[in-house]
C-alpha cells in the first residue's frame, strides 16, 4: 500500500494551494462584511421593524446554541473514547509509525473529536453567522432601495455571498486540513468532521423548518384567511416571528444543509479516493477532488463579484437582477469547466474523472431544469393546478399530489442515471471506482456551492427587506424595487431548493459507497472477506435479512415526514391561538396599540428547539440499533431504503409544495378571477398545505438521509467486531430501543413544550 | 431430483380431496345464487332504478370485456410461443420422459397458455359474475329490508358470498388441476395461470377504481358541494353511476385483487414447495399449502352459512350485524386453526410450516387492527383530523397526509417483522426455507379469504340497496334498516382494504421469493452459478447496477399513482360538465324531468376503459426492459424497489384516504358543529381528495406490484439465456422503450377519451 511520501513537488504545492484557497474563501467573505456594514440602516422607523426582527433571530439562535452545545459536549467524548472501543485502522497505525499504537491511539482519538467540534462549529458558524449577515443586511437593503435598484441589489447579493463563501471556505478548509496532517490515515478523522457537519445540519435545518412554517402558517391561517388582511401587516402578532423564520428556515437552515452535502461529499471523495491511492498507487485520486474543490471556490469568488447590476437603469429590473445573478453564475461555471479541462489533461492525463465531474455539473443542471418544469408558473405542470382550482381545493390538491409523484418518479430516473454515467465511465473497473466516479458527481454537482448558497441567502434578505418596507410604510418607489427583488429571491431560492435534495440523494449515495468500502477493508483486515482490491462486500436484498433492514430503511423517512409535519401543525395551532387573542385587544385592530412580537417569536423558537432532541435521537440511533441487532448487511439494506423513501418523500413534498405555492401566485396575478376569487381561495388552501411539506418536512430528510449514512460509517467497524452476544453490544441494543421508543413518544407529543403551552393557555 | 411417483396413499387422497373441495366451494357458491334468486325485486319503482343500474353494470362488463379480449388473445400466443424461445424445463423434460422434447415443448406451449386463459376467466369470473350477482342482490336486499332485518341481512351476505367463494373455489381449482397434470413440472405451467390471473386484476382494479371515484368525485361536486342536495339525489345525473362504481370498485375490482393475491401466494407456494421437494426429497412441502387451502375453503363455507341475523329481533341492529359476520369470521378461523394443528402433527410431524401459517393469520390480524387504529373513529388520529378542522381544511389535509406516512412506517415494520419471523422459524437453514416460510405466510393470511371477499362485497350491496331505497322513495322504516346495514358495510369494506394491501405485499415478497429461486435454478442450468440446494442468486444493492434497478422500480409507483390519481381527475372534471349542463335543463331541479343518467354512465366507462392500456403496458413491458438493457440482478433490485415505493404508496393513500372519510362522519354526526358547519365543509375537502387516493391510486398499487414481479418470473429466463447484443434483444429494447414512452404519454394526455369527449362538449 503506498503511503503519500512519493507525493510530486507539484501535489504538495497544489495541497497547499487549496488550503490557501480556502483561507482566501474566507477572507472574501469578511471583506464583505466589511463593505455591507458600512451601509446604513436608514429611518429609525426602519430600524425598530429591524430591532424586532434582531432580537427574534438573537433569542432563536442563542437557544438553540443552548439546546445543542450539551449534545456536542456529550458526543465530542463519544467520538474521542470511540478509538478505544474499535483500534485505529492500520493506515493510522502506518501513518504515525513513529509512535507505539497507544500513542497512535491517542492522536487518531484527538483527531477525531477535534474534526467532530471543528465539522459542527463550522455548521454552525455558517447557519449562525450567515443569518446573523442576512439580518444585518436586510435593513440596509431597504433603505438602498430607496435610493437605486442596483445598489439594493448588490447589497442583498453580497450579503448572500458572505454565507457562500463561508460554505464554502469551510468545509474546504476542514477536509483540506484534516488530509495534510492525517494522510493516508484521513477516514478515521474524517468522520468526525463529517458527523459534526452533519449533526448540525440536522439540527438547523428540522429547527429552522418547523421555525418558519409554524410562523408562517400560523399568521397566514389568522391574518390572510381568517382577517382578509394583508402579509407582513404590522396588526398581526406573529409577523416578526413570519420574518425571523425567513432567515431561520432559508438561510440558516439551507445554508448549513448544503453545508453538510458540501462536506460529506469532499469527506467520501477522500475515503474513496484514498481506496483507490491503495489500489493504483496513485496519488492523483485524492488531489483531484480537492484541487476541483478549490477551483470551485476560487470561481465563485469571480462569479459572485461580478454581480452588481447596472447603474441608472430602471424598466425591466427583475429580469435584468436575475440576468446579473445568473451571468455571475454561468462565469463561474465556465471558469471552472475550462480549470477541469486543465487539470484532466495536464495532471490527470486521463479524463474519466473530469467526465464524472461533469456530470455532476450536468446533473445540478438537469435537476434545475426538472424544478423548474414541475413548479414554474410558465409550465404545464403548475398552470394545470391553477386551472383546477375551478372545481375547488379538492382537486387543486389531488393535482398538487399526482404532480408530487410524477417529479419523483423523474427524479429517480435522474439519479439512476447519473449511476449509470458513473458505470459507464469506469466500464470494465472494479466497483471501487464506480464508487469514486458517483463521489466525483457529487464533487462536481457542488462546485459552485458559493454562488448556489449566495443565490439562496439572497432570497430571505430581499424578503425581510420587503416585510420592513411594508411595516415601516416606506415610498411607493421603493416598494417596488424591494417587491421586485423578494420575487427574484422566489426564484433562486426555488431553484437551490431543487439543488439541495439532489445533492443530498448523491452525497447520501457516495456516503454509501464509502460505507461499503469501509465495510469491505474491515472485513479484510478481520479475515471475513477477501481484500479490497477488486471486490466490494455484497448487500444482498435477495438475503431476508437484509430485506427486513430495506423495509425499516424506508419506514424512517415516513416516520420523520409524519412526526416533523405534526410538529408544524403543533406549533402553527399555537401561533393561531396567540394571534386570536391578540387580535382581541381593544384597540390593536384600528392599528393604536401595538401587538406582542415577541410572544409570537417565543413561542416558535421554544418549538422548534423541542421539537428537535427527539428526531435526532432517532435519526443517529436507529442505524446502529439495526446494526446490532441485525448484521452489517442488513445496515447496508437499511441505508438503500432509507435513500429509496428518503428521495421518494422529498421530491414528492418539495414539488407539490413548490407547486401549489406558483399556482397561488399565478391566481394572485389576476388568472381565474385574482386575489378573492373562489379560486384564489382553493389555492391558498393548496399553498398552506404545501409549506411545510416543501419547507420543513421535505427538507428535514435531507440532513437525515446523510446523517444515517454517516452514523453507519462510524458504526460499522463496531458492528463488524463484536459479537451479539456481548454484554456491551446487549446493553446497547436495550438503551438504543428505549431511547428511541421513547424519542418516537416524546415526538409524537410533542415533547413537553406542547403540553406547556396547553397549560399556560389554559391558566391565562 | 425427486418426482411426484413416490407420494403415499394419503397424499394422492389429499390432493384429490382439495379438487373436490375446490369443486365443492364452487357448488356452494352455485346453491346460494339459486337461493338469492328465488327472492323479491320489490315494487316497480325500485326495478326501474335497479334496472338503470343493471344496464349500467352490463354496459361497464361489456365494454371491459372488449377491451380486454384482444389483449387476451394475444399475450394468449406469446405465452404459447415463449417455450419455444426459452425451452422448457428439466422437470417438464423429466415429468414427460415418455415424449421428446418437441412434444415435451408442445404441451407445456399449450398448457401454459390454457393456464393463462383459465387464470385470465377466472379472473373475470370472480370479478364479472361477482359484480352481476351484487347487482341481483341489492334490489332484492331493498326489497326484503320492508320484511326484516334479519332476511335483508342474510340476502345481502350471502350474496357476497357467493363472490367470495368463486375466488376461494377457482383459485384453488386452478392451482390443483395444474398440479396433478403437470406434477414437479408445474412452475412451468403455473406462471401462465398466475399472470392470467395478475394482469386481469389490474385491469378491474384500475378500470373499476377510476369509474367509480370518477363517479362519486364527480357526483359529489357538483351535487353535495354545489348545489347542497344530499347524496343519490335522483335529480343528479350521476347518481346512476355512482351506484354502479360501487360495483364496479368494490366489488368486482377488489375481488379481482384478492383472487389475485390468492392465486399468486399458490403459484409461489408451489414454486419454493417444489424446490424444496428437490432439495429434501420429501413430497410435504408441497401438499402442505393445498391442504391449508382446502381446509380454508371448506372452513369459509361452514363460517359464512352461519351469518343469517336472528329472527324478530330489533333495537341495536348494527351491532349486531356487525356480530353476526364477525362469529361467522370467527368460526372459520377456529375451524382452520384446529384443523392445521391436527394436519402439522399427523402429517408435516413438524411445526415449522404450522408457525409459518399461524404468523400470516397473525398478520391478517394486526394489519386489520392498525388500519383500524389509524381510520376508525373511535381512535386517536381519526379525531384529530376532525379536529384539525377547526382550522380549516389545510390543517385537515397536513393531519391526514401526516397520519398516512405514520401508518406507512409501522406497516414496513410488521411486513419486516413478519419476515423476521420467517426467518427466526428456519433459522440455520438455506435462504430457500425462509422463502418458503413467507410465501406460507402468504397462504395463512389468505386462509379466510371467502369470508373477507364476503364481508367486502356485502359492502357494495348494502350501499346499492340503499341508494334503490332513496330512490325508490321506500318506507323509513325499510330506509332505517338499510341506512343500517349500509354503515356496516363501510366497516367490513374498510377491514378487506388492509387485508388487500397486506396481502399484495406478502404476496409480491413471495414472488420475490420465486423469482430468486427460479433464477438461481437457470443460472444453475447454465453452470453460472452453484446448485440450489445451499444458495440463492445474490442481488447486491451494493453493484451500482442494481442499485440503478432499485432507483427506476422506486420511481414506477410514483409514476402510476400519479397517472391514475390524474385520470380520475380528469373523467370526475368530464362528469362535473356533465351534471352542470344537465341542471339547467329546465324542469330537472324540480324533479319534473328525469336526468340522462346514461351519459354519466358512458362517461366513466369510456374514461375507465381507455386509461387502462397504457398503464397496462407500462406495468408488463417495464420489467422486461429493465432486465433485458441491465440485467437479471437488476431487475432483482427493480422488483424490491417497486415493493418499497409501492408499499409505502398504497399504504399512505389508504390510510389518508380512510382517515377523512370517517373524520368526515364524525363530524356528520354532530361533532363541530355537524352538516352544514365549517369544519364539515373543511372535512369534505379531505374526503374528496382521500377518495381517488383510497379507492383508485391506492388499490391499483397492489396488482400492479404483483403483475410486475410475475412478469418477471416468466422473463428472468430469457434475460439470463439472451446476450445485450443478440439482434432480437435490441429489437424488444427499442420497442419496449417506444411502447413505455408512448403509453407514459398516452396515458399522461388522457388518451383519446379526454379530447374526444372535450371536441364532443365543443361541439354542443
Amino acid at each position: 500500500m503506498s503511503s503519500l511520501a512519493n507525493a510530486t513537488l507539484f501535489e504538495v504545492f497544489s495541497i497547499w494551494g487549496v488550503l490557501f484557497i480556502a483561507l482566501l474563501g474566507l477572507g472574501y467573505a469578511f471583506l464583505l462584511r466589511v463593505q455591507i456594514m458600512r451601509h446604513d440602516k436608514g429611518t429609525s422607523k426602519m430600524q425598530e421593524v429591524w430591532g424586532a426582527i434582531r432580537t427574534g433571530a438573537d433569542a432563536y439562535l442563542g437557544r438553540q446554541l443552548k439546546t445543542i452545545l450539551p449534545l456536542i459536549f456529550i458526543l465530542t467524548g463519544v467520538l474521542f473514547f470511540s478509538v478505544y472501543v474499535i483500534p485505529p485502522s492500520d493506515e493510522a497505525l502506518q501513518r504515525f509509525s513513529k509512535f507505539t499504537p497507544d500513542i497512535v491511539r491517542l492522536i487518531v482519538g484527538i483527531g477525531r473529536a477535534a474534526a467532530f467540534v471543528a465539522g459542527a462549529t463550522f455548521s454552525l458558524i455558517v447557519g449562525q453567522f450567515g443569518m446573523r449577515m442576512a439580518v444585518e443586511g436586510n435593513v440596509r437593503v431597504a433603505s438602498a432601495s430607496r435610493r437605486s435598484f442596483s445598489e439594493a441589489l448588490k447589497i442583498a447579493y453580497r450579503t448572500g455571498t458572505i454565507t457562500g463563501m463561508l460554505t464554502d471556505g469551510l468545509g474546504l478548509l476542514g477536509g483540506t486540513v484534516i488530509f495534510i496532517i492525517f494522510g493516508i490515515a484521513s477516514p478515521d478523522v474524517l468522520l468526525g468532521f463529517g458527523f459534526g457537519g452533519t449533526l448540525l445540519a440536522l439540527f438547523m435545518r428540522v429547527g429552522g423548518g418547523i421555525y418558519t412554517k409554524a410562523a408562517d402558517v400560523g399568521a397566514d391561517l389568522v391574518g390572510k384567511v381568517e382577517k382578509n388582511i394583508p402579509e407582513d401587516d404590522p396588526r398581526n402578532a406573529a409577523v416578526i416571528a413570519d420574518l425571523v423564520g425567513d432567515n431561520v428556515g432559508d438561510c440558516a437552515g439551507m445554508a448549513a444543509d448544503i453545508f453538510e452535502s458540501y462536506e460529506v461529499t469532499i469527506v467520501s471523495g477522500l475515503i474513496l479516493g484514498l481506496a483507490l491511492v491503495s489500489i493504483t498507487g496513485q496519488l492523483k485520486w485524492i488531489i483531484f477532488p480537492l484541487l476541483v474543490r478549490g477551483i470551485g471556490v476560487l470561481s465563485s469568488i469571480i462569479g459572485t463579484y461580478l454581480v452588481r447590476g447596472k447603474k441608472g437603469e430602471d424598466g425591466a429590473k427583475k429580469r435584468d437582477a436575475l440576468k446579473d445573478i445568473n451571468r455571475g453564475f454561468y462565469s463561474s461555471a465556465a471558469i471552472s469547466m475550462v480549470a477541469f479541462l486543465f487539470l484532466a489533461h495536464y495532471y490527470m492525463h486521463e479524463w474519466r474523472a473530469f467526465f464524472s465531474v461533469g456530470v455532476g455539473i450536468l446533473l445540478a443542471i438537469v435537476i434545475d431544469e426538472i424544478t423548474k418544469y414541475f413548479t414554474h408558473t410558465h409550465h404545464a405542470p403548475v398552470k394545470e393546478i391553477a386551472e383546477s382550482s375551478k372545481t375547488g381545493s379538492a382537486t387543486l390538491i389531488l393535482k398538487g399530489l399526482a404532480i408530487g409523484f410524477e417529479s419523483s418518479a423523474w427524479q429517480f430516473i435522474v439519479i439512476a442515471l447519473t449511476i449509470l454515467a458513473a458505470v459507464i465511465i469506469y466500464w470494465g473497473q472494479p466497483v471501487v471506482f464506480v464508487l469514486y466516479g458517483v463521489a466525483m458527481t457529487g464533487i462536481g454537482m457542488l462546485t459552485l456551492t458559493g454562488n448556489n448558497v449566495a443565490m439562496d441567502s439572497f432570497g430571505p434578505i430581499a424578503d425581510n427587506a420587503n416585510g420592513i418596507g411594508e411595516m415601516a410604510h416606506l415610498e411607493p418607489q421603493a416598494r417596488q424595487t424591494m417587491a421586485d427583488l423578494d420575487a427574484v429571491g422566489n426564484t433562486t431560492k426555488a431553484i437551490t431548493k431543487g439543488v439541495a435534495i439532489g445533492s443530498a440523494v448523491i452525497a447520501a449515495v457516495s456516503l454509501f459507497g464509502s460505507f461499503l468500502t469501509d465495510v469491505t477493508k474491515v472485513q479484510a483486515q478481520m479475515g471475513i472477506v477477501e481484500n479490497l482490491r477488486l471486490f466490494v462486500t455484497g448487500i444482498r436484498v435477495s438475503e431476508p435479512i437484509v430485506f427486513i433492514g430495506l423495509l425499516i430503511g424506508a419506514a424512517l423517512p415516513c416516520l420523520f415526514s409524519s412526526l416533523t409535519i405534526n410538529s408544524v401543525t403543533r406549533a402553527a395551532s399555537l401561533i393561531v391561538n396567540e394571534v386570536r387573542r391578540q387580535f382581541h385587544i381593544p384597540g390593536l385592530m384600528e392599528g393604536k396599540v401595538k401587538p406582542d412580537y415577541k410572544k409570537a417569536v417565543d413561542i416558535c423558537t421554544i418549538s422548534a428547539q423541542k421539537e428537535l432532541i427527539g428526531l435526532a435521537l432517532i435519526a443517529v440511533l436507529s442505524p446502529i440499533l439495526i446494526g446490532m441487532v441485525l448484521n452489517v448487511e442488513a445496515l447496508g439494506g437499511f441505508l438503500a431504503g432509507v435513500i429509496i423513501s428518503g428521495q421518494l418523500l422529498a421530491v414528492f413534498m418539495a414539488t407539490a409544495g413548490g407547486a401549489w405555492d406558483n399556482a397561488k401566485k399565478t391566481i394572485e396575478d389576476g388568472l381565474y378571477g385574482g386575489k378573492g376569487s373562489e379560486c384564489h381561495k382553493a389555492s391558498v388552501v393548496g399553498d398552506t398545505v404545501g409549506d411545510p411539506l416543501k419547507d420543513t418536512a421535505g427538507p428535514a430528510l435531507n440532513p437525515m438521509i446523510k446523517v444515517i449514512n454517516l452514523v453507519s460509517l462510524l458504526a460499522a467497524p463496531i458492528i463488524i467486531h463484536y459479537k451479539k452476544t456481548d454484554i456491551g453490544v446487549i446493553v446497547s441494543i436495550v438503551l438504543c430501543t428505549l431511547l428511541i421508543f421513547g424519542a418516537i413518544i416524546y415526538s409524537k407529543h410533542g415533547g413537553l413544550t406542547f403540553r406547556k403551552c396547553r397549560e399556560e393557555e389554559a391558566n391565562a
